[in-house]
């Protein structure tokens, strides 16, 4: 109880949608949950990891999961819209990859309730990696050796069996469980070392706190509760009609997970993104609009908490923010199996 | 001389262009040739590694140098035709960075001397990684404090000196001397186990030598004499007219050479390529036309020594083929600098 009577009353916070939460300084798992269907192993995680940076996933042959997704930085890619295949533009910011077994739906608007259910979803976007059917993907992969392999060791069963479009999202899924970014500056001080975090991100806490940010940013990944995989913790986004706001940002063009549920209750609704390593994933928010992390912070507790900030509350929660960038695991590069003597027909 | 007296008169070729050369199988060299100017240093090297998978060095923040010569697989994108910024597609089809280093120009025209000299070209080309100039890539760069100080590390000096394109060019140049793939079947053949290659792969590799594929295909590269870096050892593609072919292929559309050159003793003329893990990199020749080795095996037959092999023969040479490829080094995913709180603005 030391680290609640630490931070007093802002640490007890009751969310917009009624959950009772309490809002202690936790650090991050060092594990995620796996659903019960697909448990981890190392084979399967190899195979993902494998597969989560293949581009003959990909109707051109030249995007894969890491694309936009990159793990070699923040897990995304840095831009407002990401690049497709034939140069075609996303209308939505790429969410980080790092941590997002810790999301309990997954799409900015929720619309996959696990990662298995995500992982599906780009390859045969056609904006995205551009497949025509996971049946052509599947098709290209049997004609892989390797692939062919690595599925039967992953999966078990006769080789060619075990190559499906359920065991390619599950194995990427596996994989993507094991990116977590432990031991950050803010882990260090929820775990006791107080001195992890200077004294202006100290203050940065205690203001993120106090505004009102842990109403949303609350818990270990700061994206919500820790609810059951597919409940999902949304928000509306921007809760308060700013017509400044809007005609800068063109916020609301988005209709959120409406897009997605058709459902009028869902209109501007958008899951709560996590915050971890959020200094290496600019620029900012749905639309990708906001390039910098201090515009972030002002803009996010005018248009959710109508609050306007003072610089230096701003630079202090930017401090405090910046000790959410987290260790990232060393990983060696996969060797993506031979197709020997050939090549597939891209677009 | 126990090799030469087993391969007989095969093995004693003079080259079209005159020099004479002892074609004895040779091993890959462990380590490359390196320029005295830009001597290997593991700092260097792993700069260069950073540099080299990094997208923030294209316009779009989404090209780097390892999305066209991928090093997770074969050393390139498995195209016939590269997919730049904005869905751009190039002439050619990328050539292999690994063992890239034991050729003595670069680009299939060879209009770089050197790994140094190539490593800025794809930077500023418009339909490749379409950087406007590199003082705009240094500039970008020197924003990013992890490459002040990695570059500083690297090459000695204040901080923001060491940051110049020619060092950033020497950094990647040092990483591509360490892709090297050694202990090939044929490389384990050609220093003693005679039980290495296959009789098919043993009757495919004494085929090559017969029709006169070593004629160009020499060395332990199977790229040519290994000449100074600079020097160039260039073929014209193709040798003989041939109007199926060229109704079929469209080889002659590309200048080669001479459109580097503009000097008429250039047209179509091409620096020999590796045959090094050629059976990963499909498809085949300048302009990625052919989609099997078996076809890229009876094409260059006929279109270069006008000899039309038989099935058999076609498929010792192609299983010959694939017992040159090497072992891929592993190799740690770089981290990529962080650029906190901030992003640039892509195109």
């Amino acid at each position: 109880m030391k680290k609640k009577a630490l931070w007093g009353g802002a640490l007890m916070l009751t969310s917009v949608i009624g959950i009772a939460q309490a809002a202690e300084w936790q650090a991050l798992p060092l594990k995620a949950p796996e659903p019960a269907g697909n448990p981890s192993t190392p084979a399967k995680v190899e195979l993902g990891k494998i597969l989560y940076h293949d581009p003959r996933l990909s109707s051109t042959g030249t995007i894969s999961c890491a694309s936009c997704h990159n793990t070699m930085y923040g897990g995304e890619d840095n831009r407002g819209g990401s690049v497709g295949v034939h140069g075609k533009v996303g209308g939505r910011s790429s969410p980080t990859v790092w941590n997002s077994a810790f999301n309990s739906v997954q799409f900015w608007d929720g619309r996959a309730a696990s990662l298995e259910a995500q992982a599906k979803g780009p390859v045969t976007n056609p904006i995205e990696m551009g497949m025509k059917s996971w049946d052509d993907v599947v098709a290209r992969l049997k004609q892989i050796p390797g692939y062919t392999q690595a599925f039967a060791t992953a999966f078990g069963g006769a080789a060619d069996a075990a190559l499906t479009a359920d065991n390619a999202a599950n194995a990427i899924a596996a994989y993507e469980r094991t990116l977590i970014t432990p031991n950050s500056a803010y882990d260090k001080f929820a775990t006791g070392d107080k001195t992890a975090l200077t004294e202006q991100q100290q203050r940065g806490l205690q203001t993120f706190a106090e505004v009102g940010c842990t109403t949303c940013h609350s818990g270990p990944v700061f994206n919500g509760p820790q609810l059951p995989e597919g409940t999902g913790f949304f928000m509306k986004f921007p809760t308060y009609e700013n017509g400044a706001l809007e005609a800068q940002y063109n916020f609301s063009a988005d209709q959120g997970r409406y897009e997605a549920t058709k459902n009028d209750a869902d209109r501007h609704m958008y899951k709560v993104p996590t915050l971890r390593n959020i200094a290496l994933t600019a620029p900012y928010f749905h639309n990708g609009k906001i390039s910098t992390l201090q515009d972030a912070v002002a803009v996010m507790a005018k248009a959710q908490l109508d609050k306007t900030l003072t610089p230096e509350q701003i630079n202090d929660i930017v401090a405090f923010l910046n000790g959410l960038t987290g260790e990232f695991p060393k990983q060696e590069m996969p060797r993506l199996p031979a197709y020997p003597n050939k090549t597939f027909s891209y677009d």
